[in-house]
């Protein structure tokens, strides 16, 4: 591949959009991307001015991802697009990825992947057949200490894992309890926007997410408890599931919205035969290993005692915060670096088999909510 | 009753024991009570020895509870003690109150209460019948800001609670995971010494207890996943909870003696509709009030602002710790009031009723343990 | 002026470089802006490589400032740079900054500002003269709770400021002290690129305009302690300053790059006559207010209860952690509005005053150093 | 000596006083003494009703210390006090100590030792021909963590110490600053009770001390600049010191109590060749190893890693925190160690030595406080 900057496209994230920008941030901010187009908004006015805010050709500018791939498959070889980031409610996903992939366009998609599990497996072969590359943001596994803390599971440092803990608490909804409104929620707890799950699908899936990244362990079966608090939700809004990962290790995994006070504390403990281990994503530059022995260890990023992984994700000098932005920036690095090397190898992002394994997940705890008995298998 | 310290003696105790010396330091520390006499080892030589660093009569150190509770009660009315402190394995714990209950001699019991439930409402009658105090010692209910925690939770400052999260995730054990001894483990890890729980029957109390002391809260059902991770352990080592309070409030409740380099961490979250809260013994003079509206607040302990019991349970002005040995000494100072005042009302000490819940709750959670169906609604 | 991206150029940041890349980073993250050339390193190949890694137009890539000038500026108007950076040591801040002003081209230029007060002061007259935007990157000023900080303060929410303390503790010289090298340390502990003073004037100067951006207080005399303890340094690698501001203000302010094990831990409390505050550079999302009352409250970044500059400072909601090329990108996007409304008013960066501040407040410590009187006053 | 608990008195710490239970509570809790008289107040109901609330022989409750001193003296050996705690302003210190000690009678007095230097030094030489013990409180030296940060340093882990600093911020008079009353302050903010010093007297010292504690290191000169921000204090209420230390080690010393919302933030860091290190006394059971590879280690206490002298001043296993009150505890024991020993061999405590360098200490500080010049040498 020529020697530039790659060039994306955009569906959804318009003015207003919370996630829209982060993708934005995160693809440009390492100076390997550029966006040259997009379909920020049904609306058209909206679509135009997000356009304009972002200094694109207002020829580029669309309202529609079909006539976007249109329009933009006729462009001259040096103007087309390299890659798509679709950042929509999760009902689009589905049919946004698979014409692009169609197209022959790589593609960044946020999460849940998809409505249902049986959507996600179609995706996957669309994905396989397309040989282009299909990326999931699941961005907090682009944290470095993240990195660090899957380096340290898989070398054995912490001994056989016997238990792993993962908490997803937020408070965002809780002024709902009192019933006070939130624009900012209305998709979210929509099931025909959001899919059949509602905490569950949106950060549960990250909690499940982050252990495996971790661990590589895989849940064996489990059992729910959803609960929606909020009056009128059709979703819940706050559940606890223990787990059993194969291989005998015990875990559990919780996720709220209703959790007053708490803020997107995602949060991680494993507890292995020698050691334990703690990462919270609210301190993210940080990983505190405990030993049995009276102390604990806490390594701070950016420093040449990590891992290769974990340094190469840092941009940054030991004590100089980074953030959110740099996480995903992670992800979109290793997008592009399979992009030009035309091969996944090696290339550290979440991918399809995330996406559908997240899907059995959401599916498995809605099953186990609405069963009597204990335990409920993952699905397949 | 005349001017004077209480007298006090103890069963269990002596030389290398965890928590006779704790209950002995928090029951003199005030200049309250003074021990006089103790069969503190069934072994004459341990049992003597152990009387001697305590400068104790040498007529007065025993070996047997029965032998102690004769003698003693041959002593003319100026030596005779007013309570005795139970501190052995919990086998043992039923006998002991019982026949000293029934001498009319006020007992502090050694959590848990019993061998079994049915033992446990057999020792609620016996107190009552007694009218002499009978105080478990559940002590983390005795730290200051614990009782602020209570004090908020039960004035309605948080609104209508939602949420309870407990957690004691201990690693004390995980040296046994290795094949590594540990004699300190020995009599806890004996059903016959423990009772038919492990972790569950140790700390898990401790967790449903803290609880239901700062919300109120009632377990209705629960579902359990319990687990022996230690080769050859008879019994449970980690334990993790689903709960249902009555009153549609969702929680967790989880223990572990196996959380590697965890130490003693038992801590509690609560959600309401107005505001969320978070406590963890391990750094217990701080209770920290998280807000929805972008701020937490974090309360000292020994400040006018707390709350009067909150005030009176702290001995030092603000900046200066308290730790675990006056959070007993608290228990200690409410029911020696009691002794004196003849009297139990306003004298805020953990109680036959909690014991009896505690040992409902460990029955429930090994029921469930063994259970397919999901939920097991709390015992009676 | 039109809509369109910025177009900067830098000097200096080459391959290898630290701040080189963060300025780019800030510069483009938020898609205001584009480099466009660069004379990264006065040796030819590793310029044009830094020139490749960015995807430049090789014919844009020089190894000389001045060359870079030149040839840029026969460049038609839709081409020419709006902007440049300079990230080069101090000794070539002053004339890069002058030519490039007198050009007429805004500059973003690297603290400390130049070598000497009197070279300050000249620059101070340059940028008044040019009428363009001239911003020094006290980083640290860009993060959105210092400036809710500087909020509280100024509106007076703790009363009269009584006590100032300002550290900036680093250990990143601390394996020099046992005699092992390291490259990246050359320049800043050479006189003849850094300057006169080595640790004050590389973060101290930061330290005293922290206090400065956030409290307005202006130091009125300092008494300074300077170490050199590396073996062979020829610049201080240690200081503490006890500081008296005007207006009855007491303070410290304290630098070091011998402080083993710190990282970058610049941090200030203020002590006002109604409350104290606390923030600290490598926890940058969290402010702690601390009350008289018995309690402290934290608030985080991203809430709608911060000031409007914090809210505008902050790219994420609440929980999503925001980090140091953030803080940067915040200066860059005030150095941009400024350029492009052509008014620097109501824009937040780091001016030339700031930079002669800087300059003073060295070369006063460096007087003091020197001194047997207790007392100097600020130089002017 | 026969094995029986130690006999003591008590001066001052009537009903009301902060410090006096304090001892009390300290000296008994271990089982090794019991108060048996007292002078708590000069005001004879006062000092009666205190002796009632201790359960004392109301015959042995005196309003003056001679006179306490004459009657006890007259009381049969087996009656007679082995030691005396001075709880009193400081105004009264030197000569309850003397008469005390001339009498054979064991002494713990609280600090500052004395008014002035000349008394301090002629307090050593009675103290000396007693061959009585004589401990002073400087409480922050018995906590376990202390200990074993001196372990640590004296063991020359931390390298070559090049940097200390020591800060006791408190805030307890804010209020004064806005002008409202604080009956609590009233004798330490007075000459003729609390001596020439104010807040280096009563907290100033504690740092001194802490920090030669730990690293036995000895003040070269100073540099202090104290204030009174209080209207109307006659004594300062902060002060900041530049402290070189004998040995090339740089330091500093801040002591205050207008840093309003500090609670009793006594902390040290130390900066070696090799490690740094950091101790809180708000969260003493903890300390915080730096090291420059980039981690650092929190060792907590009641962990058999730790030192001996660490694990004898800890009552608790891990996970149990203790507090002030504790440490206190170990400085009684070391004493009553050293009476039961008859010698002080290997008996840990404050000693009258360290009470005359306190003393050197606070008068050296208002010297240099007073002179134009920056550097003081420490008095003699």
């Amino acid at each position: 591949m020529e020697n530039r900057k790659l060039r994306g496209g955009m569906i959804g994230g318009g003015i207003g959009s919370f996630i829209g920008p982060v993708h934005r941030m995160a693809a440009i901010m390492d100076g390997q991307a550029e966006y040259v187009c997009g379909a920020f908004s049904s609306d058209p006015k909206k679509s135009k001015k997000s356009g304009k805010t972002l200094y694109l050709n207002p020829s580029r500018v669309y309202t529609d991802y079909k006539e976007m791939l249109k329009k933009e498959a006729s462009l001259p070889s040096d103007q087309k697009i390299d890659f798509v980031s679709i950042v929509t409610p999760n009902v689009f996903h589905f049919d946004m990825a698979r014409v692009f992939l169609e197209a022959g366009v790589n593609v960044v998609c946020d999460k849940p992947m998809t409505m249902t599990l049986a959507e996600a497996k179609k995706l996957k072969s669309i994905v396989e057949k397309s040989g282009k590359v299909f990326a999931l943001t699941y961005t907090y596994t682009g944290y470095p200490m993240v990195k660090q803390a899957r380096y340290m599971v898989r070398q054995g440092l912490l001994g056989k894992i016997n238990k792993v803990v993962v908490e997803y608490p937020q408070g965002w909804l809780a002024n709902r309890l009192e019933g006070k409104g939130s624009s900012l929620s209305i998709w979210r707890m929509d099931p025909k926007m959001a899919g059949a799950a509602g905490c569950i699908g949106d950060i549960g899936t990250h909690a499940e997410n982050l252990a495996r990244y971790i661990t590589g362990l895989e849940v064996e079966k489990l059992c729910a408890d959803l609960t929606h608090f909020i009056p009128g939700n059709r979703l819940e809004d706050d559940g606890s599931i223990l787990v059993n990962y194969k291989g005998d290790v015990k875990g559990s995994i919780s996720a709220s919205q209703i959790s007053t006070g708490e803020e997107n504390g995602l949060n991680i403990r494993i507890y292995g035969t020698k050691l334990g281990l703690y990462w919270n994503q609210e301190n993210p530059n940080y990983l505190v290993i405990k030993s049995p022995e009276g102390y604990s260890t806490t390594y701070s990023k950016g420093n040449p005692i990590l891992c290769q992984d974990t340094q190469s994700a840092s941009r940054l000098p030991f004590g100089h915060p980074e953030g959110f932005i740099e996480a995903m920036a992670n992800i979109y690095l290793a997008v592009f670096k399979a992009i030009r090397a035309g091969s996944t190898s090696g290339c550290d992002y979440p991918t399809v088999d995330d996406g559908v394994t997240g899907m059995a997940f959401i599916e498995t705890v809605l099953t186990s909510a609405a069963s009597d008995k204990k335990w409920v298998r993952m699905l397949k």
